[in-house]
């Protein structure tokens, strides 16, 4: 299952509104098939894992990260094809619970005899399946929030000078993250006063994200969508409701990289599933810019808290990834 | 003299005005002799190496951190004492910027026929050693600037409301580098609204660091020195000068815990050597109280830049050590 969820994080960012899903075939021992989700959400792991396992999956083990499906959509369900190639046990981290399956999958498998185990490193599998599980759950895609900064958390001197703060390094490596999130989301100020390009560059990715610039006013001409950029949504109106119409349209990962009015909106209301801090060894003091607009907390416990996961050097840089604490 | 080093290390903060120096003595192999200098800078590294080794000193090596002294002081040079042990290499570091010694101890040692080997490991030591060597070739104490934040760079809420962004581990961690500093330095404001208690606490260290108050107002009843509790002295002027007098009290280190006004002081004098902070899972808002004050930066090129020396977690917080890049 570690190999079968490795595997399905290759998806991620690329196969909305899908979940990023990964399938191992073992036979005997030996692997004979991998697959996982497809740019675009198809073929399905299952359908590639067994695509290359051919006869080999006849009385193989399958080990998929989500439960097969069990609906017809423009192909017959994962499930049934498990049950024709012969696989005699299935594996799976946890059900599906986009309605359409929500159990029927593993009810397919067992009504064919074949043995299914579930919850196998479920909370793991969850995890990164957070968006996808959000999107069918909740109706907002998950959402990270990520911050490059000076020691003391400004994002320009107090004349307005930003770049760089961060080194080429911090920004590569956050282009990597814009890479595992379906679309890229930014404030009308920003779009407007740093005419980003919300791409991803350098990484041989086969999908652009998606980029959403939230503004009640004019956004500028950026650039149309292409080969190296995604389609360009402006939306407006409270974040709430841009993260239901997000998750309408089937986005399950959003990366917003500021500015400080949205960010403060996004955290105020909650909205805040992950934060990526990009940390730079200068000082620019309490004139230079916020990177978080006023939050109006009275109390400290007023405040979301967020557990760390993982902090390393990068480049020249300090990188900490954060996960909001709690259920 | 890696081991020699980290013996050093442990009269950090513990030894001012003098240096921590650490040494080795090896005979045919083995460890004969270890010793640090002791509390309050007395006895001398050297002199409690050689007190443990006895007569095994004779024909030994001495790896130490330091040129031994040269001086008469309240003992007799140490450079003669091991002269006088037989010792029959001795290694260091570098030489003792000192003028009472610089190069005097190396003289007498190869004049007694010694062979010296200078400038092992001299860059790790003159780090190490970074507080005595500003002190005597610069007039001031190696600084150290902790900043305890949120997410966002913040020491508050709008409200004022500050207990506890970070958490105990952090607050115990600091505890240890306050040990390894000989003065905590607060401005006026922090000690009247805080009241901190400036001491090292849980620790059993055998001297508490000088509590230093830089105010031109005045500054409110703390506890009087005692066991638990350092010297207490309350400085004023420009930040330069209480450096210069500072160094001149004979403090080689000073570890400074803010508030903002202060820290954007030392911060535009180019006093900071140092960068230390702990970092909440937690986002205060543009409207949260600022770490550090206006610096008035015009370019981002006009601030000083600090290399990461290391991060990690410490209890639910991120810890992060920078040191001041450049010569």
């Amino acid at each position: 299952m570690a190999h079968a969820l490795r595997l399905a994080r290759r998806g991620l960012g690329n196969v909305w509104p899908n979940p990023a899903v990964g399938c191992v075939l073992i036979r005997e021992g030996r692997v004979v098939g991998r697959g996982w989700t497809q740019p675009g959400g198809r073929p399905h792991a299952e359908r590639v894992a067994l695509a290359q396992a051919g006869s080999l999956a006849r009385g193989a083990t399958a080990y998929v990260t989500l439960e097969p499906c069990a609906h017809h959509g423009r192909s017959s369900p994962c499930a049934e094809a498990l049950v024709k190639a012969g696989i005699s046990r299935v594996v799976t981290a946890h059900t599906d619970p986009d309605p359409r399956v929500a159990g029927r999958g593993h009810a397919i498998l067992r009504a064919a005899g074949i043995e299914v185990t579930e919850g196998v490193r479920e909370t793991e599998a969850r995890q990164m399946q957070a968006g996808f599980l959000m999107r069918v759950e909740q109706g907002r895609p998950f959402l990270t929030l990520k911050l490059a900064t000076s020691f003391d958390g400004r994002i320009a001197t107090a004349s307005g000078e930003s770049q760089w703060i961060t080194g080429p390094a911090a920004r590569m490596h956050s282009h990597g993250l814009r890479l595992i999130h379906d679309a890229i989301m930014v404030g009308g100020g920003t779009a407007r006063a740093d005419r980003p390009s919300l791409n991803v560059r350098g990484m041989g990715t086969p999908r652009q994200p998606v980029r959403i610039v939230v503004s009640k006013g004019p956004i500028p001409d950026l650039p149309p969508e292409g080969p190296d950029f995604g389609p360009l949504w402006r939306m407006g109106g409270p974040v709430e409701t841009v993260m239901k119409e997000l998750a309408d349209a089937g986005i399950t990962r959003v990366f917003c990289e500021g500015g400080g009015e949205l960010a403060a909106s996004l955290l105020r209301a909650g909205l805040v599933d992950q934060l990526v801090g990009y940390t730079a060894g200068l000082v620019l003091g309490g004139d230079g810019r916020p990177a978080v607009a006023a939050l109006d907390l009275q109390h400290l416990a007023d405040g979301a808290r967020f557990q760390l996961v993982e902090t390393r050097r990068v480049g020249e840089d300090l990188f900490h990834r954060w996960r909001r604490a709690g259920p």
